[in-house]
């Protein structure tokens, strides 16, 4: 799903003029506040080649106390480095109780080099994600924040900048062997990277996308994030100093630093001091950072006139029939999901899909609000208990996603709640995959102006009429907060082996044709193609 | 170190008797709170074949309102179960809301079968033991408690129980296939257990390990460890009603179900009403009952004579300074860990080990309170920083585990911290062995008596007197609770992989020898024979 993170988002000079002295102050504060609180903190910055990793370290660093930090540039592993376990360098590099680690590179340029090379290992990689999540967890659990960016730029802006970087004899140097293999393989990474993301981005660890095309907006998105981060941790938002107490601020950190360094020797088990109360002065106002604005820049002019329609669906269902057939012999489930906004055409598209396939080997799962013994079980149980067996088809029609996205924005299921869910959905659907499921998602979208229509023809047409409910209309209403949850959703569940199809559905004929062939071509890489 | 569990530990039939009503009328209690708060359990019965699972589950269940509880019987998968991911059967039978789910067995046995199969795949016993890990801490996360008790029995008791069961005809059919085939590999199966314990008890999940040769000692330490489990969550002492309130208690439990059946279809965002308060009638002592009593087992009788001592001291050394150059050629590195209490000869014993080692392929790290760079840090950074480099030994005078000693015992650390840090070291010395290293942990044990005779002889030894402080005096105090601490560490971190050794080291020769015998035979098992 990195390929639809909306890269576009900019930030002219003068804005950026604007706002990043008051993130650079903020932080200040909050390094200040760490230190009282002897909270460490680590920054990973990773991205492609190219982003500027280095100035953005910089821009976010200008201000801070420079004693009270360490930026780690990070190569591939020395020779000497390369006689102890690989995660050996990184304990070295940990930060001490309430000052922070920027990582320029880290473990998971190791992880990343490896999984992309040509003798890639995939139990090899399984067991780095699990060192890495056991490393981040061992320090989270003893108190660290640990933020990690992935600055993301496209294909084509990656050649335009080394294109630039090249022809200046000063910069050339930079473009390496590594980043023009990097490059090459441009679609291989994207897919590490993704895996990567899905499966080391934990509550307590987690991975933010940051699109760095126009390097003001990454710059403010980054600071956001630390700032976002940090904060969060020491449970309250800190207001960074005004400009009229800066001077007197810089003192107070100076003295907090000798103040700690005159404590260190003291007891294991002096009492942690309560972090200062920094004056509030300037207002602040958190921007979304990590949402990928995929909703936004879906094509809902796309359509698809009759003649070619029914042409295709009859083509595409004689194909499904088959696959229905050889996923039977070749005895492996699929798991099919359909989540998309009311009235978004999820039923009709179902039908179409199922219409030609051997009714015995699928069913369709109408997920609602769960009830009787769903509502009194873990949410997954309900989903558990309606997998498919080798060989069938299940279709849900809403499902597990209901986490992230009602129960998310009604309030059903708390932020901990949900924002832990991203992990386990990815966890669950990683174990239907190891099982050998074929796994397709899909978000039917559309403008809230065609769902109004449709909702009014509901009205009017006497057989769909029972399909309007009050409750579609309320929804109706938090369409701007469904959007984020499922932008985020987008984001952070879709894996290489269970990527989430977005269908421009403006046009019924369009978005069931898009599905249709989307599945038709998704098994035939999964199965083979078919020719029974 | 599941040889070392203490087998021998009983309860007579009075005892037996007098307490076990206590513990049925407790958990009865506890039922009911469980009700009331919603908070679902979970219990899981592993152990050798013979151990009576069933029946102990019977005494556990027998006053349990049996509307609140469902015991589930796991025998291997069935054909149809096999079509589905493995632990899809288990999801099936997770418990709703308040009610209690007790394994007969469960997803362990497949996991134990799979893993001393004759084709058992390392690779797929590191991913199963992912998803129990897994799907355990997603339940976890939404408030249900995990329990995991391994009833343990010797071989030999186990051969017994076996001959008296085949004895009667009425009985001999419970002696499965399964079972002869388990007795018959016991080592094989034991350190498949051990791996199995080291890898999945969570602090969300521990394992409890139950000496069940005594039947009554094995209900009673069964109880109690549910009990601790179910009050800890609980977040409070429940007390057990007592006999003349008991059947006032009884109908109130019924009430408590239908109460919370009539609640069930009610909205999914209703608070969870508070825990009712039990009425405290009896009081009650918790037993300890995971401990495995290694220590107190030790036999302190064992002695070696000068002559034969010098005669293999010498030997012995003569194979470490060839298994030294060995180690450098197979570029391995080695970790030694002594740990024991103060004055039972750790320094002396690393001194003959080192003896004839080439100086450049060791280091010796005293490990005393952290200091400057490690006092603030993560505890596990300063040992990271001292790993050895392939090729050469570490040896570690105290180590890694004050955290779980001195800092358990001193409360330098929080027992969430002591506690978690089994699963941290486990998770640490895996990284190490995956590495390729080789490790060796030695505890060093000998009577109360024998180390104030020790301390005694370095008062008036001139030049042994510095290292005699006030510390040890204190520490000597509190050898009950290092008693419990080093017995409850030996059970946790014992793997396969690596190992600990209990030396009897009360006869300071019999020690070293056992000591370098031990790291001899290690190291030719894991290099090879030496013969340079």
């Amino acid at each position: 799903m990195l390929d639809q993170i909306d890269l576009s988002v900019a930030l002219d000079k003068a804005e950026y003029r604007a706002q990043i002295s008051q993130f650079q102050l903020r932080l200040y504060a909050l390094q200040q506040a760490m230190l009282e609180a002897r909270v460490p903190v680590i920054v990973v910055f990773e991205g492609w080649a190219g982003t500027a990793k280095a100035r953005t370290i910089g821009v976010m660093v200008r201000r801070l106390d420079p004693r009270g930090l360490r930026v780690h540039s990070i190569t591939p592993p020395r020779t000497s480095e390369m006689q102890y376990p690989w995660l050996y360098r990184f304990w070295q590099k940990i930060p001490s109780y309430g000052r922070m680690a920027i990582f320029d590179r880290s473990w998971y340029r190791e992880m990343l080099a490896e999984r992309t090379a040509s003798d890639a290992d995939p139990q090899r990689w399984r067991v780095r994600c699990e060192n890495a999540a056991a490393f981040e967890r061992h320090l989270s659990n003893d108190g660290t924040v640990i933020l990690k960016l992935w600055l993301h730029i496209s294909e084509r802006e990656q050649a335009h900048r080394f294109k630039s970087i090249l022809k200046d004899p000063l910069t050339a140097h930079q473009v390496t062997g590594e980043d023009r293999r990097q490059h090459r393989h441009y679609h291989a990474y994207a897919d590490a990277v993704e895996d990567m993301i899905a499966r080391t981005s934990t509550s307590y660890a987690p991975w933010h996308v940051i699109p760095a095309t126009n390097k003001y907006y990454a710059r403010v998105a980054v600071m956001q994030a630390v700032i976002a981060g940090i904060e969060d941790r020491l449970g309250r938002k800190a207001t960074p100093v005004a400009d009229d107490v800066r001077d007197a601020g810089l003192d107070d950190a100076s003295a907090a630093f000798r103040r700690q360094r005159r404590s260190m020797p003291n007891g294991l088990t002096s009492p942690l001091p309560q972090p200062p109360v920094v004056p509030s002065a300037i207002p602040f106002e958190p921007m979304r950072t990590e949402v990928a604005h995929i909703l936004r820049r879906v094509d809902l002019t796309l359509t698809l006139d009759e003649k070619s329609y029914g042409k295709q669906v009859k083509q595409l269902q004689a194909q499904l029939y088959r696959i229905g057939l050889q996923l039977y012999h070749k005895r492996r489930p699929a798991v099919l999901v359909f989540e998309g906004w009311d009235a978004a055409g999820k039923g009709g598209t179902i039908q179409r899909l199922t219409a030609e396939i051997d009714p015995r080997s699928y069913v369709v799962h109408t997920i609602a609000a769960p009830e009787g013994e769903d509502k009194i079980h873990h949410y997954l149980y309900r989903f558990w208990r309606r997998l498919p067996p080798r060989g069938q088809f299940a279709i849900f029609d809403r499902s597990w996603y209901g986490r992230v996205l009602v129960e998310r924005v009604e309030g059903f299921a708390r932020p901990d709640e949900w924002s832990r869910a991203y992990a386990e959905i990815n966890e669950f659907e990683r174990q239907l995959i190891d099982f050998g499921a074929v796994v397709c998602k899909f978000w039917l979208h559309f403008s809230p102006e065609e769902q109004l229509r449709r909702f009014e023809a509901r009205k009017t047409v006497p057989y769909k009429a029972w399909k309007l409910t009050d409750e579609d209309w309320r929804n109706r209403d938090k369409w701007p907060l469904y959007e984020e949850a499922v932008d985020e959703m987008l984001l952070r569940t879709s894996t290489p082996a269970a990527p989430w199809t977005v269908v421009e559905a403006e046009d019924k004929r369009f978005a069931r044709i898009k599905v249709l062939r989307t599945v038709v071509q998704r098994f035939e890489a999964e199965l083979g193609k078919v020719e029974l």
